[in-house]
């Protein structure tokens, strides 16, 4: 078993791309990849293989084969591609894939990644083209979409640890501050600056974020979940380089070790689990990747996880052991999870400012962790970090995939 | 790196199964790969990971994350799934990714496989969702679906190797052949009975299967391809169990070894390519097989190869290497691809009489040389058949699997 170091990672701005193709976002996500290797790659010489996660593009672009469409946009044609689908982690299991076919010794370097180009739909398409993650046999002819789906979720929280609403605008808060500092996000402003901008055509001003995330300019999606709880619908790509132990020290002096590795499922339905407020998958696949990287919770210096509403980075950082049951939100109240907190917890902005396409979500979070271990995450760079933690999942946490990286 | 066996293979019938959801066929499917191992196996104890192809349930069933449903429908939550995708081949890169797991050490046991449920659809739909497995930017806009794609290959091939579609004929006339002798296959008839039973509603007999297959009986569906050229419509699930060389012998004194693995790419559209008579993704999986498992064409016993349209069992014969440039058609003509010619190819009957459901057909294609090389193919067994090679492709094979089985 070779180990698997990632020599490199990029992504494009995260946002709406409305005159970019799904093939420019790749190339430009590339591009920017190989731009990143130390010691420079040559693309078509070097890589052996490709993965590509993304969700749906049959219902973005009525296209498949987006494995062969990558290599053929990047000069890789003939060499192995396909494309890897577990919804919102769809690119956890490209990760997955190149990490054990470098591990098995098959390859020696690789390009894996995600994408997803989501503007091309009306919102209410969006909606619907999101839906297929959750279960159409027992959930969605209920007339239940996501937001609902977090909605139940969120509830099932408030009240099995009587904390409220107002307690989970921290999250958020913190998020678009993170999202302040970081040029790929789609939404570099804090809460209060895009309450106040929103207010501006209305002739309101808010002095503190909570007056606008309680205003009726931040809407109920889902009781109790408004539009500052979810994230937004987000075009974009990203891409990471795996080398083996073998060939890594070619190419940089930094590699980023791959410690360990995970993934897990849960059932597709909410009322099929045996806990509402918590994942199986994401608990199975951060075991097996604590194990394989021999560290623990209280190891691991900074870590990436999937709020695609509010109430989930609350949920994915009690499942992944950083916080006792219960106390997400009080570690978030607390500064606990802020830049200069002892778990800082989406440095990047996470989904809700970064955004989030969902195919790219895992690979752009990796590319995030693997900055920050090299020291090179700019303003929101975490001090001497050197064990991260990304964790992504998909749908209602169905699928997982969570990652352990050390410099 | 470990060697990774097959210790069991099972499949539904293929078919048209209207009263069953993918989940049902994927259920069928797992059932009958357990019920082959030959001392058993604990699905939910022992196996560690499942992996299955399916090229686009989003249009099928408006439904994603078949990882996660698959593994919550065998109880194998909470364990890793994904699903893989490269159109056509979509098995096959489920198939890849196991062997991947397997030898790199991290899963001692997996589950592989595929499904497509395409009858939920129209003709009219299911030609449409099959199209996305071609270029949406520069082929479909002009038209063009499959049937037309491969009349497109076919002319090109006819013209190249002066050969006509009275000689292509030999293909639909053997596979229909070998599909009588397999009772998983979705039409169980030679060309000449079934001809005589369209032909029996217009008072016609035929006594010979030209007779029929130049008949308006079997029309034209883009010229120069008529009906009997073309696969049909078809439900079903594959499914195989992968085990390292540490565990397999617990399972089976008679494992079956994947010696070699190959996976390659082509460009989406026909413009780009250098050859429209060829695939460089097959080419290139094919080499890369035959290296793994250090073995050259004129050692394989038997191959499966993806004949969705009866021209591309002939490319597939030639990129594989197993018959010269141009003598593919002339291979059949001679017998030489029949049950007891040198190179026999598609003894189960192939996509044209075996079906084609998408998502599963490489699955199926690996399940009849696994029963080969066990010497369990029934009445289509080629005696003393050590190694066999399964080659399925994806659209216009632009994207390849081949693997190379040893008993």
């Amino acid at each position: 078993m070779k180990k698997v170091y990632a020599i490199g990672a990029g992504m494009t701005k995260f946002g709406r791309h409305p005159v970019k193709t799904g093939r420019e976002l790749i190339i430009e996500a590339a591009l920017e990849t190989v731009d990143s290797v130390d010691r420079g790659i040559d693309l078509q010489k070097d890589v052996e293989a490709s993965w590509i996660g993304y969700f749906t593009p049959e219902l973005y672009e009525h296209q498949g084969q987006y494995g062969p469409i990558t290599s053929d946009c990047l000069g890789l044609v003939p060499k192995p591609a396909w494309r890897t689908e577990i919804a919102c982690a769809s690119s956890s299991a490209a990760i997955l894939t190149g990490f054990f076919a470098v591990r098995s010794g098959v390859f020696d370097l690789v390009l894996v990644g995600g994408i997803e180009k989501m503007t091309t739909l009306s919102t209410e398409g969006v909606t619907d083209a999101l839906s297929i993650a959750a279960d159409n046999i027992f959930e969605l002819p209920a007339g239940i979409t996501f937001p609902g789906i977090f909605a139940l979720i969120a509830q099932a929280y408030f009240k099995k640890y009587n904390v409220t609403w107002e307690d989970l605008q921290a999250i958020p808060i913190k998020s678009h501050h993170n999202g302040t500092l970081n040029p790929k996000a789609q939404y570099q402003s804090e809460v209060l600056e895009l309450g106040n901008k929103f207010g501006k055509k209305k002739g309101i001003s808010f002095k503190d974020p909570m007056d606008f995330l309680k205003s009726p300019l931040n809407p109920t999606v889902a009781y109790p979940l408004r539009l500052f709880d979810c994230c937004p619908i987000t075009d974009g790509a990203s891409f990471l380089l795996f080398a083996s132990e073998d060939v890594a020290k070619k190419y940089t002096d930094t590699p980023i070790e791959m410690a360990g590795v995970g993934n897990g499922t849960e059932t597709l339905s909410l009322h099929d689990r045996p806990e509402m407020t918590s994942s199986r998958a994401t608990i199975y696949a951060s075991k097996m990747a604590y194990k394989m990287a021999g560290v623990r919770p209280k190891d691991i210096d900074c870590t990436e996880v999937h709020d695609c509403f509010s109430i989930n980075e609350v949920i994915q950082i009690e499942d992944l052991g950083l916080v006792p049951r219960g106390e997400g939100i009080k570690a978030a109240k607390e500064g606990r999870t802020s830049l200069d907190g002892d778990i800082p917890i989406n440095m990047d902005g996470g989904l809700k400012s970064k955004g989030h396409p969902v195919g790219a979500t895992g690979a752009g979070m990796f590319c995030e962790i693997w900055k920050q271990l090299r020291g090179e995450a700019g303003k929101r760079q975490i001090p001497d970090a050197e064990i991260g933690m990304i964790s992504n999942v998909g749908g209602s946490a169905a699928s997982a995939g969570v990652f352990i990286l050390r410099r």
